[in-house]
């Protein structure tokens, strides 16, 4: 079964990663980019009856920092 | 106008960073995942009329590496 796991920084938190490819998209000749926010994707494959909860506890314990980061779940 | 693109891996290259998480989800007493793939989503905000071909580009000269990875944009 596949669970997709989004992590974004949450909105406030400087996001230099982004900020550095916006700048990249400026130089390569992309005027109309205003801001540019990058994140983590993982693409879990867990065994049939994974339940939703223990996703949110892999979620809280290692895949983000939750002080910083905020995250989706997709069943 | 907010387009998201979603960045991974493709099918068959070696992913350390994924193969790293699943090993300490496994450390963590998380038995039930088989497998994981980390990638990247990047947020973009462009001006509106930006035409998805402008996005193509931006994934074909900067986003991703096409030798190794394959994308996805959603408008």
């Amino acid at each position: 079964m596949k669970v997709k796991v989004t992590v974004m920084l949450k909105t406030g938190v400087l996001d230099p990663q982004g900020e550095a490819v916006r700048h990249a998209l400026g130089a390569l000749g992309f005027d109309g980019v205003e801001g540019v926010r990058q994140g983590k994707l993982i693409e879990l494959d867990v065994v049939e009856g994974t339940a939703e909860a223990d996703v949110t506890a892999m979620c809280e314990k290692l895949l983000a920092n939750t002080v910083i980061e905020s995250y989706s779940i997709e069943m």
